[in-house]
């Protein structure tokens, strides 16, 4: 059967583990490297139904680094053009030999419909669908963990924003989780914490409860067209209630770290005394991202290569 | 001389060939297999004048597996801007190290107009131009019918759709004859047959005279646009009187194998139970398109290399 | 310290007489000789905040052939629909692993503010910015021009047209100076000459007395944009005032070389004659560019490991 990265929560922690030992492995080589080359002559495209520089510029640097083709498809161009449908398209690219597909798309189960109608041999990351699913995006950041020397089971992490809309923080809870970890808080504007809490997590309506003593706090891109849309009432306010500012975080978590999945609004969700400060650890998630990446598409190749 | 690649009526029996036999051999060759790379350190540059990502990705597949750098010009933002010419931008290129060229252009007649200008040692592929020409299609779907057992010689062939404005049956047409093939037949509305039948050429007002016992039938990709403008009764209409459906096949042309240049409308001119039947070779025409356009770039670059 | 080419005058004699003859070197070698890929593992970005085909082609080719991994990055898509700052792109990319950054932009300062913010052994290349500075386009001139066994301490240059708002006039009146030029004149319609002329450089209100005698004339590039917006008469008037054409080199400038930065308007500032004749160095520039991208990417990945 073939194997893809479809969600988090396929892994079992085993699994997770081996992911993330490989992805610190690759964050630590020197990528003028030569012998890590276990891609080369494998062709990955890269199917963007939604824009997002940032990870695909991820994915496209870590397959080069491991020696493979990369083609990018401009989805507006592409198939609007002709109408071609996503399937086709997937299709078509793997009669032309294409084996790894990394794929954002609005829609989780078209991804999951790709997946299995693919022929015998051609592997689907899920580089973000939907609202629940950014499996290596939750892995860069069990990474970051890691290399900071943090052990999930141990931590207390508080997730602020946008949860509702947020498949990083979906994938993130599930990470944490698969990984044992047992406090994880919520906190955000009542129209962004989830509809339904996941299991085992707390969901606060003010800033000081959500992060109060946390190791971690990791805060969410705030979507400027909510905003505009009136979901919320404004940038400055988000800021004042929401926003992660040094004098707050020494006050209710002194010893917390940072994260953000990026790209930052910075004066909006986080300051720059935060994004740029000691605690952050926002440069290191994108450095990791590139070690993800490489370990996810490294463990596709050599599973469907069997 | 410089050999370029314009039209496949250029080609000889022998020289036809001898590109379908190495366009096989790609076909057949492991993509890993480091030995292959005989354009390293060439570059070559994909100037798209009118989109299509199928050839676009199809030809970077081909030219990467050979180890050539790939240049992809997006000729809407590149040349409107500044507002230069095809004919100074190719001379750019030129002048820049690019060796080989793949062009598509609307106007068949400029492709030939850059072909005798570029300087000694610089190739032109068409990657299809105007109405006529389209010849890596053309091979692919020859390496196709070889792999398949079918000797063109000793076939009867069927072309269904819009033939007045298809490249792609005009070059098929075109290869089938060099091989020696003596029944072709066309069929469509009135206004999508040929304003000239080719020579030895037979058009048919009807489905069944034009596929009756032919061995192959290729059907051609309906251009939406063209419905909208008026020249078709409608989709629906079309998928009638012209699409190809199993119970048709079956009373018809029990043991014909059925091509597709793409990307398909389904439900339009061919439906699902024929693009993904056993009758279907459409699947491997893809594969062998980056087969043929492997071809194509290594018989160009051996040729302007001595 | 991080050493970043962002201006022409940041060279003394020396080093850019040292970049000129690793150029020069670039120039001469064949582009398949597998041993100069001192770039190999090094990854290379191109934030072109204004479009350039030409000169990201340019680059592009020059990174790829000595073996770096170039990112392409689509500013218009990439940072406008998520809003991202230049500052926190580039971070960004710098902490995926990025070590060359090759910008183009409107603002100068920006360029520089970049280069001091990013990490150590992360180099910029200013790939044109602002009105003042494109240090590539003048040291392909240089080389160019060293090619031609033309000295500039002994050469009387003449530049033609929109000097006020050229990058690349400012920049080779900085090489040319820098080389020891005495003999530096402009020439263009009122609105098109320098607010403040650079010291030992000569203004005139007329071709012949900009061009006479001269050993090198280089034209600019018109803007049609400028034509339209009324600050110039016209384009014939334009040419016939200030275009370069045969007749008027031969009475004039009869020992002349001809440069131009391209792209072309043909029959505005050049004609074809001149453009495509014996005088021009034109397609010289464009070899040349490639040559010396190569040799400032080399440079700065040299002095920036060590």
């Amino acid at each position: 059967m073939t194997r893809h990265f479809l969600a988090i929560s396929d892994l079992d922690p085993d699994q997770l583990l081996r992911l993330i030992r490989r992805g610190r492995d690759h964050a630590a080589a020197d990528p003028r490297q030569e012998s890590r080359l276990g891609l080369r002559g494998l062709s990955v495209a890269q199917l963007f139904y939604e824009p997002s520089t940032r990870t695909r510029c991820s994915f496209e640097l870590a397959a080069r680094r491991l020696g493979a083709d990369v083609l990018n498809l401009d989805i507006d161009t592409a198939s609007t053009v002709k109408g071609e449908t996503a399937l086709d398209t997937a299709m078509t690219l793997a009669a032309m030999g294409v084996r790894l597909f990394v794929i954002r798309h609005a829609d989780a189960e078209l991804i999951r419909t790709l997946a299995d109608a693919l022929p015998p041999g051609c592997a689907v990351l899920n580089a973000g669908a939907g609202r629940r699913q950014h499996p290596t995006q939750a892995l860069l950041d069990m990474i970051t963990l890691d290399e900071a020397g943090l052990d999930p089971a141990a931590l207390s992490v508080s997730i602020v924003g946008d949860i509702r809309h947020s498949r990083v923080a979906s994938s993130v809870i599930a990470a944490l989780q698969t990984l044992g970890c047992r406090r994880i808080r919520l906190g955000g504007p009542p129209a962004f914490l989830p509809e339904t809490t996941p299991p085992e997590v707390e969901c606060h309506d003010n800033l000081a409860d959500t992060i109060r003593d946390a190791d971690v706090v990791m805060t969410l891109r705030i979507q400027r067209e909510r905003m505009q849309a009136g979901e919320l009432a404004g940038i400055d306010d988000y800021h004042h209630q929401w926003g992660l500012r040094e004098a707050t975080l020494a006050k209710y978590a002194p010893r917390a770290r940072i994260m953000h999945p990026g790209p930052m609004n910075r004066g909006v969700e986080i300051e720059d005394a935060v994004a740029d400060g000691p605690r952050s650890l926002i440069l290191d998630q994108v450095r990791n991202g590139v070690a993800a990446r490489m370990a996810a598409l490294e463990w596709l190749a050599e599973e469907n290569q069997r």
